[in-house]
């Protein structure tokens, strides 16, 4: 056992293909990318290791950036902690990069708490045929999507707000009030892709929010009808949760003072709507 | 059984993530796309229907569209052998269309025999660490790439040659000699495309020359070498095979009088480099 005072605080960007994975959540009988990420750990460091996450993903939810920490008391390179894991790790996740933050002091950096922004991606093929080249990489729509509608649909979400409409059931938050910084929506052929970014999701939202927009999208409804279901706060108004396939944990912000590296470049060049850093 | 004058032939587009099967071929003990693809017709039409496509894919390979044919006396709507065959189908084969060629005259329709060019591209995704986004979809180059001697070097194996040293040793075709009319080699941000578009080419010959190419745009060997290593048609000359992950069909070529349609936007929008038609 160590004593507070020898361990460090190890921070990891880690990309993940959330399809063949029952979401982040360490779960009895495993099968989760946390559980994964732990054991690769416990491979590579012969310890056990807890991990903690900024955003937890679902069932079926990739992840082109998800942040992790953890405290060891063991002394390896940085890069070990890319290269290394990455060896017992499955083609599936990888860890991208590794830093260090300062440890034992009161406003410690954390993973979730430090968290000031999340970006999330989702993708959507529409077009009449589905396309084996993109199965579980975005959600389907063969209906015929304008995205003006869908845009200033979005509008009514910007701001302050109670989001209980687009919030599951079995969210487990505090509080349904969040604040959505900005949404953009942007078509490059029959790829259209919703990035949306808050301060905190609530369980579901992205999904829930898309499988709205896409109704607007279709034409079945205005996009004033946005504005109405945030209005009554009411989950059974708004569309049904849409498939996961799409979606993308792209970013988690955090204050400078903690130089976290992100990775310079999405390996999805069609979902590369960078949003502006929150003020 | 029909006699040749009932028979219709149709031509199917078909697209698939190559990464789950054996390659396109038949084989005993099944596994392959053309098996799948054929389990579906007997599926949706209860009868047994053979199928020939334009160019067999190896194994983990992925086509964005590849061109089949087969002859059948059934009355179908052409969009139900789009929607129909779909419902047989797993979500990593697709076909994307359907259309009817004439039948029975000395110079049918053949998907083989009638193509006039073939266009693959081949991603690789250049960068330090794997992404698991891209496991499967692209071939992973760690050391950095530059494309300029690559585009160099490319130059080399433009026109007819004997490509005998890009070829496997158990390529069936009958002459070594091919034409190819167009490389084009384009970087967006961590990923490059290669996108070569020749007459035909030999079994393993994208990946034996995309191997090469690797080799050059690492520096290990100045862009003269691919003309060295064409020129002494010697397969123990050239570089290993690479791997098949970042290979692509994507195009077949047929006379404008077949009128066959093509999907019109390329799922891939990372790789959607299009070559001019062959003249």
């Amino acid at each position: 056992m160590h004593s507070g005072a020898d361990l460090k605080r190890i921070v990891l960007g880690v990309q993940y293909d959330g399809t063949p994975w029952r979401g982040w959540q360490t779960q009895p009988g495993g099968g989760t990318v946390q559980d994964t990420l732990q054991g690769a750990l416990r491979k590579f460091t012969l310890t056990d290791i807890a991990t903690t996450c900024a955003g937890r993903t679902d069932a079926g939810v990739h992840a082109l950036e998800q942040v992790v920490h953890f405290d060891t008391g063991l002394d390896r390179e940085l890069f070990s902690w890319v290269r290394g894991v990455n060896a017992f790790l499955p083609p599936s996740i990888a860890v991208r990069w590794a830093c260090e933050v300062p440890h034992g002091t009161p406003d410690d950096f954390h993973a979730r708490f430090s968290a000031v922004a999340r970006t999330y991606h989702y993708v959507i093929y529409n077009h009449p045929v589905r396309s084996p080249l993109l199965a579980g990489k975005a959600g389907w729509v063969f209906r015929p999507l304008r995205v003006e509608p869908m845009r200033e649909a979005a509008r009514h979400l910007l701001g302050t707000h109670d989001f209980s409409s687009f919030r599951a059931a079995e969210c487990q938050a505090k509080s349904p009030v969040k604040t959505m910084h900005d949404i953009r929506i942007e078509r490059q052929g029959d790829i259209v892709v919703v990035t949306l970014r808050a301060n905190a999701f609530l369980h579901h939202m992205v999904r829930n929010i898309v499988g709205s927009l896409i109704v607007i999208g279709n034409g079945n409804q205005a996009p004033l009808w946005m504005k109405e279901i945030l209005e009554c706060r009411d989950r059974s108004r708004a569309a049904p949760t849409f498939m996961p396939d799409g979606l993308y944990l792209a970013r988690i912000d955090y204050d400078a003072k903690w130089a976290l590296p992100h990775d310079a470049v999405n390996p999805l060049p069609w979902a590369s709507t960078t949003l502006p850093a929150h003020a």
